[in-house]
């Protein structure tokens, strides 16, 4: 069965995907040394820049999220692998100010791996540089050590909080007190349905039965923990927040941000449906929805499926996130 | 096979939908007598309103787009079905004002019927509405009587740059004719690779071969015009932008707007692709671009395919689509 995706040869995805993103959002943002997606206007010298890096194919992020308030550069990589160390030591060589750079890594070994080359680099070079390791899938478990978690969807709004952060002119360390705030408030757990195919090889990148469901089943087809029959909207809502509530451990009282995040082949219609669940559940426990958003954040190529992210907030994060911003993907105020 | 879609009661779709979108974007948007979605903060009454009215089942259409600069009311239907006339006279009754209102009516059967319907309705009470019809769809051919032609995705630049017009000050007459005139420089073209299942039925809404896609095809599983084997995105991209300039009379020296609008199931990757192409098809042309934007704006349900939308624009309309607005989908200023 030929792959019915619309692109030209597999071999040049990225570089092609690349063009086109910085040409349909020129205003916003611009293609450098074909993998770095900066942006246009760059940010003023005395404030923090943030950088991070991430494999293609999971469109918006990561470089959707370029722009005002969010990120100065992203790194890209091919589909689904992250960029070389070298290339990544070029962004924060070119983000390098005396304000200095928060460097936001997701946990997963290709990244880890590019990072700790490119920081090894920053350090020889005499950059100022922070690095922030994001790790908040609780699949495994909410009490693993946080190397065994991997990173999901939570990097995005973490890049609002610690953008809207630099924006305002706070100096590194007090960025990166914001951004580690967010990673230890925050918690997600995926669930896939359908799988998805990988647009070079062709290849399905896993199995589910016709009538089964994964939760936790990570960003690239990696094994989850609850493989179970379909389930409803408000089941699949009521196993998933749970969890996730007991993760960030919230209570009565509390107030969480909550997203949910299309795999790519999920409806925003089902999304909607979940989120109203997860607007009851939060309501019989006493919670307060601090504020929410619902669509395809990081995808998956068209793997059907969401993200449920949750973040307890206090009122400094609740107002970084809702603090003005201009980057294609996330731009309202 | 079961479906694979995160629901609960096939019944409930539109009632829960509705309920979790105005839950997680409390904000901007608010559910009004069960299927009225309204603005939070309800413009001055002294401006111009903006009402539409369409099936769900097409997220985030068209509901996502109400709030400051877009659309006052937008009344949902059932899934692809047109909300009844009654109901949509409640909505041109809430909106009215001295300042009037502003109707805008997509070119499909049922919601044609309704809005006659609440059109008759608001004369006989004396309403200050004005309607206008969208109509952009080529794929019959550029030349045939607007009544022929649906309605697709050219609506939502429609609503932007009416509703800024709006938020301007603008008289309704003003209004309209800033509508009247993206309306009459629009064209829009869609492709299908892969069916979408009706939500509520568990039913494929079309058939196509492995190896085929099909030009012209509606959102709702509409025939087109052009089925034939998988081309590339090149090819696809040269096949639809050829027509759709012709349409509008685009030549050298123009600017144009293009949105790529991604019908559900066809991934951001695929949609930049498309884009970077268009963009060279438009230099060779001596044709600017003047703005784009790519993603998901008017979808059906998981179907793969995209429409590809192109508006011939002057320094008013473009302005108009840079002017600042505040709506859960399009959001940056």
């Amino acid at each position: 069965m030929p792959m019915k995706k619309f692109i030209n040869d597999p071999k040049n995805l990225t570089k092609e995907l690349l063009e086109g993103y910085a040409l349909a959002y020129s205003d916003k943002v611009k293609l450098v040394s074909d993998k770095l997606v900066c942006r246009a206007q760059p940010k003023d010298a005395n404030k923090v820049a943030l950088v991070t890096l991430g494999g293609t194919g999971h469109e918006p992020a990561l470089s959707g999220f370029v722009g005002q308030g969010m990120l100065d550069i992203s790194v890209a990589g091919d589909i689904f692998a992250a960029p070389a160390g070298p290339k990544v030591f070029e962004a924060l060589k070119l983000a390098n100010r005396p304000a200095g750079v928060l460097f936001v890594v997701l946990n997963h070994a290709g990244d880890v791996m590019a990072s700790n080359i490119a920081m090894q680099m920053a350090k020889k070079a005499g950059l100022n540089v922070k690095m922030i390791l994001t790790h908040e899938d609780i699949a495994p478990g909410a009490n693993v050590p946080a190397a065994d978690k991997r990173g999901l969807v939570g990097c995005i709004p973490l890049y609002k909080v610690a953008g809207a952060a630099a924006e305002q002119g706070k100096s590194l360390d007090e960025v990166f007190a914001v951004a580690e705030k967010y990673n230890n408030n925050m918690a997600t757990l995926a669930v896939a349905l359908k799988t998805a195919t990988h647009p070079a090889s062709g290849q399905s990148i896993f199995d589910l039965a016709d009538d089964e469901m994964e939760v936790g089943m990570g960003q690239h087809g990696e094994a989850g923990t609850g493989r179970s029959k379909m389930k409803t909207a408000d089941e699949t809502t009521d196993i998933m927040l749970t969890q996730l509530l007991e993760a960030v451990k919230a209570k009565k009282g509390d107030k969480v941000f909550v997203m949910i995040n299309g795999a790519g082949g999920t409806t925003l219609m089902e999304q909607y449906i979940i989120m109203r669940r997860v607007g009851q559940v939060l309501e019989q426990k006493g919670i307060t929805l601090a504020r929410a958003r619902v669509g395809e954040y990081l995808t998956v190529q068209e793997m059907a499926g969401f993200q449920m992210h949750v973040a307890k907030v206090d009122d400094e994060l609740a107002a970084l996130l809702d603090a003005p911003c201009d980057t294609p993907y996330w731009g309202e105020s």
